[in-house]
């Protein structure tokens, strides 16, 4: 089990370790190496994607060393003694530069960038893209979510339907994107976010009526008191027992805090469940909603409906990223030994861009996004007058007049991390704050405005020079 | 970190814990219970499931208690001093009856059941869904390709697009459903499964050329080459130069193993590649392909192209279940204090099956697998001659005449957990013996024949009661 290895080393693919062997036994150990990751399209088929994973992902780099019986084990793999000697004292060294986490990022870019010796930077591949496609996946999901919900909150309700542990960093980045809470206790205490939860049907079937159920949790819980009225029948008895309960808490001084509705059409329920409560005089009872929940449900109920609704818990949807499995995110190679290097392909929109890279915002003159430029790291963002498109150069853009900023900083320096961690909430606070400055068309779920991303001419020279090279090669 | 969480009693969600904390403030935490572990629907609209996860979970289940820092956590969110004093020596020591993994299972039958007090039984229902339901999912997603891939065989590659930890549990369950290995080294470590991995494109593009990549590599693993081919240009240069170290490699006494192709047309470049290969008297070459794999993919290549591939890398769809993101199983209370108990509701095909129960099957004269039948645990399964559909009691079957098998077993015996830990591998050979059981009709991907599942008459009569008796009470 996972749960007992504190050594991380093998949370690898293996070819990742049949290379690094390779890079050692030809004395390329020492080259150094610089990768990029980026990922390819927005999930959902929408117009950006939100960020997440990185604090995650460098807590697994700083525990990214093989123990005794992982050595022993890849000797048993066929590893080669000279190889396992290095592996035995491995520690990642080199420097990573990233942008924020919970920064609205796009196609392309090159969001991250790891420097190190190649054994270094191979090898912590798949663990990094295992964590930050995941994390940018649910945050990007769980933002959607939180786009249309506006001052309805909603909580990750996702374990039982999570994929294994990875309900873990699932939940994490639910509250990144927008969740106020998980049921998850576990990650409230890894990760320092609110728990929720107050009970299911089985409690209330284990009384031998609702009614009692619903007093004995109230007599229990009096200041977090939430009512899940549908075991029986919602509007015939679990409704009017609410309010039975909700009146008894009134005489002792408490107030029931909301009830739950968790099947039957939501919008109808909650109308009528709204007018029960007003009507009793309990108009301060929240109605939280759950059952199959997703961010197009909730725009209907909200939007289209005007569902009364105070809260949602949201499970296997925002939880797993559904209907999309996985980000695209991919982790090239970009320089070796500072030469540029990219992987060529047939098609030139696929192929990747050589070199070393930083990332640059423009605003336009209200202060929202309006475009970001590639440039080569060792050009100056201010001498940079115009971008280019990636593929059709006659395409561009003039930026010199227009506010910038460089998205990517240090994270990494050596191998020490030098981020400190930050609370998951905060991180959805930045990320608010950027998405303010999103415009709307890159907001919509039905067919997002393309949000245009260029390149420096001397990036895309440096391209060019190398696809040339490489015809010619090949 | 989950690496350095050694108790698991916080892997739940928090409801369990509220609900939990009401039981022993209401006395009731001597209560007895049975709870029935079930799902509702086939992944991907498919005739059956694979049942996987149990020795996983039990796993969880062993290390299901709460350190000091968990208790202090639980103060810290508001539970009493009384109730955390019961969890600070909680251990489960309850009984759990299961079918075996590997086990092919059908909607609404009870796979597992667990017995105890209230509260152990309660608690773990979080881990419990959260491992089964996601095991099941992957493991069913891996033989529904088996089953179209026959003797080709193929490798779990995908690490980098699992939802995060989750790709530990998905390389096992994909294993069990029929991987002949994984690329991810520390599921291969934990597990005792074969792992597997040559070389990515970027070993490619870290050396001056694609010939000097490959002969660098060839040097450095004799016995095990494996050649990415499509780094510049699959057929021009990748495959000619395949050949020129296959060649040198027959020269020093070894074996080129296979080439790999990892984009463009499958089926052209494999069927381009076989002949390449074969004139150039390499037959014995094999040829890998990887790229967006699934079970319809694979059947198409194989069964509509005939494309001459030996093996195949599936990395995104195996490992997530996609298009499924989640098996829907649930958890529901079925005995309290002896009495049979259910959750009602408006539909009664979405009505719980109380009381304590069996699952047993019956084989035809072929020894297929004909129907399942769920009876009350207290009945002789040797004296049952007929099962009723669990709806429409005018649908039924007579099975006096056929052979019968119980298919749950004790896993767990007061908390001690008797089941030996099986290697996925053999687990998938289990499965294998008992898919041959199962009609062709029910393992179509497109509209597969339901599967029957009846219930016994003293089942079906305790069932009704019970909705009478809640009917008058609501």
């Amino acid at each position: 089990m996972i749960t007992t290895q504190n050594n991380l080393g093998l949370y690898t693919d293996f070819y990742e370790l049949t290379m690094a062997q390779g890079y050692f036994l030809n004395e390329k150990k020492d080259d150094s190496a610089t990768f990029d990751y980026f990922f390819r399209t927005n999930p959902y088929k929408g117009g950006f994607t939100v960020f997440a994973g990185l604090y995650d992902f460098l807590e697994i780099l700083s525990n990214f060393t093989f123990s005794k019986t992982d050595i022993e084990y890849l000797k048993g793999q066929g590893l080669k003694t000279e190889f396992l000697k290095y592996l035995n004292n491995f520690k990642f060294e080199g420097n990573i530069f990233s942008v924020s986490e919970g920064e609205i990022v796009f196609p392309n870019e090159p969001v991250l960038r790891v420097e190190g010796n190649i054994i270094e930077c191979q090898i912590i591949e798949s663990a990094l893209l295992n964590i930050l496609n995941f994390e940018s996946l649910i945050a990007t999901k769980a933002f959607r979510i939180k786009m249309v919900s506006g001052d309805t909150t909603f909580s990750d309700f996702g374990l039982r339907r999570a994929q294994g542990f990875g309900a873990l960093h699932a939940s994490r980045a639910a509250v990144i994107g927008g969740a106020t809470s998980t049921s998850n206790v576990l990650a409230g205490k890894l990760f320092d976010i609110p728990i929720t939860g107050t009970q299911a049907h089985s409690w209330i079937l284990s009384f031998d009526d609702e009614l009692e159920a619903f007093r004995a949790f109230a007599e229990g819980n009096p200041d977090n008191t939430v009512l899940l009225v549908d075991t029986f029948n919602t509007l015939k008895t679990g409704i009017p027992n609410a309010i039975i309960i909700a009146k008894e808490m009134e005489q002792k001084g408490h107030r029931l805090k909301a009830i739950r509705l968790d099947s039957g059409d939501l919008a109808y329920l909650s109308k009528k469940a709204r007018k029960m409560l007003d009507d009793a005089g309990l108009n301060y009872v929240k109605i939280i909603a759950s059952n199959q929940l997703n961010e197009f449900v909730v725009k209907s109920l909200l939007h289209d409906q005007n569902a009364p609704i105070d809260a949602f818990g949201i499970g296997t949807e925002l939880i797993t990223g559904k209907s999309d499995a996985a980000l695209d995110g991919v982790y090239k190679l970009a320089v070796l030994n500072n030469l540029p290097k990219m992987k060529f392909s047939e098609n030139i929109e696929k192929a990747t861009l050589p070199g070393k890279k930083q990332l640059i915002r423009y605003f336009d003159e209200n202060g929202k996004f309006y475009r970001d430029g590639i440039l080569c790291s060792d050009e100056n963002p201010e001498d940079i007058d115009t971008i280019f498109h990636p593929v059709y150069p006659e395409k561009n853009t003039e930026i010199a007049s227009l506010k910038q900023q460089i998205l990517t900083q240090k994270v990494v320096d050596n191998g020490t991390v030098l981020l400190k961690k930050i609370n998951p909430q905060n991180i959805h606070k930045y990320l608010e704050e950027r998405a303010q400055l999103l415009p709307a068309e890159h907001k919509r779920f039905i067919s997002p405005h393309l949000y245009k991303v260029g390149i420096s001419k001397k990036l895309m020279e440096t391209r060019n020079t190398l696809v040339k090279k490489l015809k010619t090669l090949h």
